[in-house]
């Protein structure tokens, strides 16, 4: 199984959406990390062109969405199911947020399907909802001002089930493409430099200062490479080769 | 310092959005997530009431946005830039993935101001503001469909600043003892030896070539300090005044 896979196991549920614009916006979300399993209960408004024109490159995810009339229908099959929720209520199941909850939806989906549900844009997810749920998952939020966007909270939590899958992988890791010079050429570049500061008479022979630590410092920190090293030292040419003629 | 002050350093910073209903919707994704300075580099259209309707409940956060011509303008005062990217490109400055990104951004931000770039929908940014990031930032995404809206990328990234807000721990952020100068002390740096690299000759100025931004890669990379700027200044202050003797 790739690391990937267990997300075809995976459902993402609206619940009764009122904007079709938020369901294309999902449908986008769900492709750009991999998901393709959209499932809708009672849209208010769908298919409707403002869905199409947010959902872009992901009209496939779109147009492949299940349609239900009952919240029982979409989750026909699924062994595991969270709700996602900002409030704490009364009987809520176990609270976990969205990171540690996306790992736990990751491993369940590795041997069954699972199931997240979104509320509707305004009241969330219902307590007939809630109550079939075995987790609730909170997006930590801003305390004063925690209403996200339908479309944006299933973006993050497709981003935290993707990451899930691959806990940012070798493929995510990809550092630095500096070479940095071999030590003997960046030493090159700084005695060149304190000639050339010399040769113009920024620095005064008797008083040397700590000039040239400093510009060592620098270039050590910024790590030059080799081109940089040759870019800089012809540069330095050109000053002396100017103040000669 | 409590442990979301840090936030208050970050700029968010569109570049040229075409799309208001993005610009919104970037001001809703901030506020979410406990952040509020929103900076736009020539929008196409805004203020507009699609901005206004996706912003929701973070009118204030769109209201307050800071409206600049010139990228060069929005980075003013910070010391540390990240940009977003989903490709890889020459010339790039150090990758990282949003997650550990947003550490790094997190610690930045305790000692200064940072700014992180989005670019255009359709083209994302621009060879001129990458050479100003000291990261790429990447949101690791479906290889077969990577593309994020606009707002949304804004959502995972303010949602990852919050998170790493949250997880830091401040006793572990001692270290460097370097105080980069502000991005206009060294875009003064980079106009500088670039005169003065056309002065002595060095540049043919019918072929600039890459000459100009290999330098400016590098010196973002060495995020000099005030001091260290003004040595290399009065260097080619000197370079160029003996010239003329």
């Amino acid at each position: 199984m790739s690391e990937f896979e267990p997300l075809r196991n995976v459902r993402i549920v609206l619940c009764e959406p009122s904007h079709p614009g938020n369901i294309g916006a999902a449908a986008r979300a769900l492709k750009t990390m991999g998901l393709g399993r959209l499932v809708l209960v009672n849209p208010k408004k769908f298919p409707d062109p403002d869905a199409d024109a947010r959902a872009s490159g992901a009209i496939d995810v779109l147009q492949a969405a299940q349609r239900y009339d009952t919240l029982d229908a979409a989750l026909a099959g699924t062994s595991f199911v969270g709700g996602l929720s900002a409030r704490r209520r009364d009987l809520t199941p176990v609270v976990t947020d969205v990171r540690a909850g996306a790992r736990e939806f990751v491993a369940q989906a590795r041997s069954g399907e699972v199931a997240l549900l979104f509320g509707t844009e305004r009241t969330g997810l219902d307590i007939e909802a809630l109550s079939r749920c075995h987790r609730l998952v909170r997006i930590p939020t801003n305390p004063e001002y925690g209403s996200l966007n339908l479309g944006a909270a299933v973006q993050i939590v497709a981003y935290e089930l993707r990451a899930a899958s691959a806990e940012f992988a070798p493929e995510s890791l990809q550092g630095s493409e500096v070479r940095p010079a071999p030590h003997e050429e960046v030493e090159g570049l700084v005695a060149h430099l304190e000639a050339t500061m010399r040769g113009t008479g920024f620095i005064h022979p008797d008083r040397p200062g700590r000039l040239v630590q400093r510009m060592r410092r620098m270039i050590t920190r910024a790590r030059p490479e080799s081109e940089e090293v040759a870019i800089l030292r012809g540069f330095l040419n050109s000053v002396t080769a100017r103040r000669n003629t």
